[in-house]
């Protein structure tokens, strides 16, 4: 059933509450409105007669918050892998990038959407182009999202000028919109990509407009060095020389880090987004993620554009940070699942400045997921927590709710016509190819 | 439909035939009894009116094989994840398996064949104990499997000729058997669980039946010191000098390998069955996969025991294939989605000993799977070997046939109950669990 009614409870669920003592409960959740305003193992105390949902042989998780992408490069999924990074960046990605219309945008972000949600991702941060079209889908899908312009500096003064102001129009125009599950950021693309005086100004836009920022760093060997080179400072102090951390700030890879920037990174509040299938797919290198949240560094999930991933499961990136962290370093302990879990809720809300998101308790926003537990893969019922991050995929989803509205009910999407984007989204891929 | 002649045509199919020059081909396969008698762009001329099968979407691989596994230990699954090592084996492990009656072997086998053939598996080996429950569950179930009784010899003489013979009975009975979709194997378990002249034994066993020897080797680098300890020898030296390559020999895991090992393994003939899930969670280290197949060492991949993975994903083992030598060695070029594929059915077929299985060509075994290209995560179609390594899961396969024989059928397992098994399973985890 549809619960159209804003006072509904859940009964017979098993619930991540990733608390310490006791991270999952069997029981109840209440949910009014967008919000959830009870959980636990007693029926809530109702006076009235309440709409009921059985939860029975569901795991209710926190939505996945997927910290960093660029989405609408669905459209170039698969085109032109297994290359050396710079003929697959200038040979197929850019050339094949610089022909995106605002049309192709829209479809190509519709389809990651899709999948997204359908896979029990309730909230991502999007730096693209054409914003405005990645924004329209959010509005449309029912989804949460932290949209932002990513600026690529490497102009001319006039150029960086309207690309800067058309970056400032968006995070102005569509923060807070859709019902509040847009908000937005300030994104100069990386270190290397922007000049120094260029990011600082977005570091004055941000502050002007009391925003976020999001940047590329420290994702490969050969930028860092290019930093020292042509700036005499590795990428962590030259951003903040730049005053890029005077502003709550996200940073996505920070693969290549010294114990000293770590230091530096955790004493100024900066999050990290840690894209582990992105990282090893263009053989980028193995993040110091244990280390990372040792010195309490906020530390959550990303899966980069689809193009270099290749798809938008976050339950694989939740796998691949237990997993691989654990291979690297030799300690069976490094990442258990429950942090994993973690990096791919709680910490990701907390790396995109989002209050009131990111797990199930009572007066948080009702963003959450339902896996169906009764297949072969997920039995028996031993630790669910463990089920969740070692062995389910996006694909074991059933029902997903964003801001306590159903946007996916067994598997099918409520929001938007499934169909058409994947035409939509073949015939845009096509229309690129037949551009060339 | 359910075909139910002996001689039929898939048309409208996209299939994986992998050759360097054109891996993927549009067109027709014809199957006659248990065998491909035809693949190509061009409909085969037929005399006869034919049942055809309509392949349209679908992208058709041979089946993947997994080449190293305990798959009873699915009882376990989950239970105890995120412990160092020793305290998971010598305090969760070990007491309940020395507690697993056949029955259990039977359920936990049952569990993993339905989630293996769901998964588009259709090949598997596994190491156990009680073998013939296993070897009951693959009849039924129309998988085909190698199967082989894994010997742990630190007990008494009588024990070990107890041991030995029953390993040879259960070699011998079942060589052949379920139409000769099985065959056995020998195993010692490995160097640190069989003294020299134990393990000699075998090869002796291995000699006399004309069979291959399946063993661990080199999972740890604690396990390869107390080799050298114990007998100084690395483990490659030690089971070469003990006979073990005379015959043919699949080795699982593999991690700490020389320079010097990998030729031996090379100029020996000897596979390796690469679980890069297993030896990434228990933090084994990477295995030195890219060496090893440039040494032109046959490299195949395994799950290993579901309680140590923890599912029997072979998809996600491709994908990790793929990925973790990518990010280790810095290469993007390191295992490209083609060879990952390879590694996961013709490669997994030659680690097997397997004739006439592992690829889609004329006068193989009709041994081949269906996966739905029309999802978003697998859109635009670009390149399908690309999404089916880099994209999909093993969600996504919709039918699978063995031997010629539909056994899964838009996601539904034809040959087993998948509803009893997954209550007896359960069962089965929570009698042992009150057998403490």
């Amino acid at each position: 059933m549809l619960i159209t009614t804003n006072k509904w409870l859940i009964k017979n669920g098993t619930f991540a509450v990733l608390t310490e003592d006791k991270p999952v409960i069997r029981g109840y959740m209440l949910i009014e409105n967008d919000r959830i305003t009870y959980i636990g193992e007693e029926r809530p105390k109702l006076d009235e007669q309440i709409t009921e949902f059985d939860g029975k042989g569901l795991f209710f998780l926190p939505g996945l918050i997927n910290t960093h992408g660029h989405v609408a490069m669905s459209l170039l999924r698969g085109y032109g892998d297994d290359l050396a990074l710079q003929v697959w960046l200038q040979e197929k990605m850019w050339p094949m990038e610089a022909k995106f219309t605002g049309e192709d945008v829209y479809w190509g972000s519709a389809l990651s959407v899709l999948e997204m949600l359908k896979g029990g991702t309730t909230t991502f941060l999007d730096m693209y182009d054409h914003m405005n079209q990645v924004a329209k889908v959010v509005e449309q899908s029912g989804m949460r999202a932290v949209l932002t312009r990513g600026v690529i500096g490497l102009c001319s003064p006039d150029v960086q000028k309207q690309k800067l102001d058309e970056a400032t129009a968006f995070a102005k125009d569509w923060n807070g919109k859709a019902d509040g599950r847009i908000t937005t950021m300030i994104s100069p693309h990386a270190p290397y990509t922007c000049p120094p005086d260029y990011i600082e100004k977005f570091v004055q836009v941000a502050h002007d407009l009391n925003l976020p920022i999001h940047t590329h760093m420290s994702e490969t060997k050969a930028e860092v060095e290019q930093n020292v080179k042509d700036y005499g400072l590795r990428p962590v102090a030259h951003l903040q020389k730049l005053g890029v951390f005077s502003r709550p700030t996200l940073v996505a890879h920070a693969v290549h880090l010294t114990d000293e920037e770590i230091e530096i990174l955790a004493a100024n509040g900066v999050a990290v987004s840690h894209n582990p299938g992105s990282n090893l797919k263009l053989a980028s290198g193995i993040a110091r993620v244990p280390e990372l949240l040792k010195a309490g560094v906020t530390v959550s999930l990303g899966t980069d554009g689809p193009a270099s991933n290749n798809n938008l499961d976050m339950f694989e990136e939740m796998r691949l940070a237990a997993l691989i962290h654990k291979g690297a370093t030799g300690d069976p302990l490094a990442i258990p699942a429950m942090e994993a879990l973690r990096m791919g809720t709680e910490y990701g809300a907390k790396s995109l400045f989002l209050e009131g998101v990111g797990s199930l308790s009572a007066g948080m926003k009702a963003d959450f997921i339902a896996i169906n537990m009764d297949q072969p893969h997920l039995l028996p019922h031993t630790d669910f927590i463990s089920h969740a991050v070692y062995s389910a995929s996006s694909k074991d989803v059933e029902h997903v709710w964003v801001d306590g509205k159903q946007v996916i009910k067994h598997g099918e999407c409520l929001t938007l016509d499934e169909e058409r984007i994947r035409r939509e989204a073949q015939a845009a891929f096509e229309g690129l190819l037949a551009r060339s």
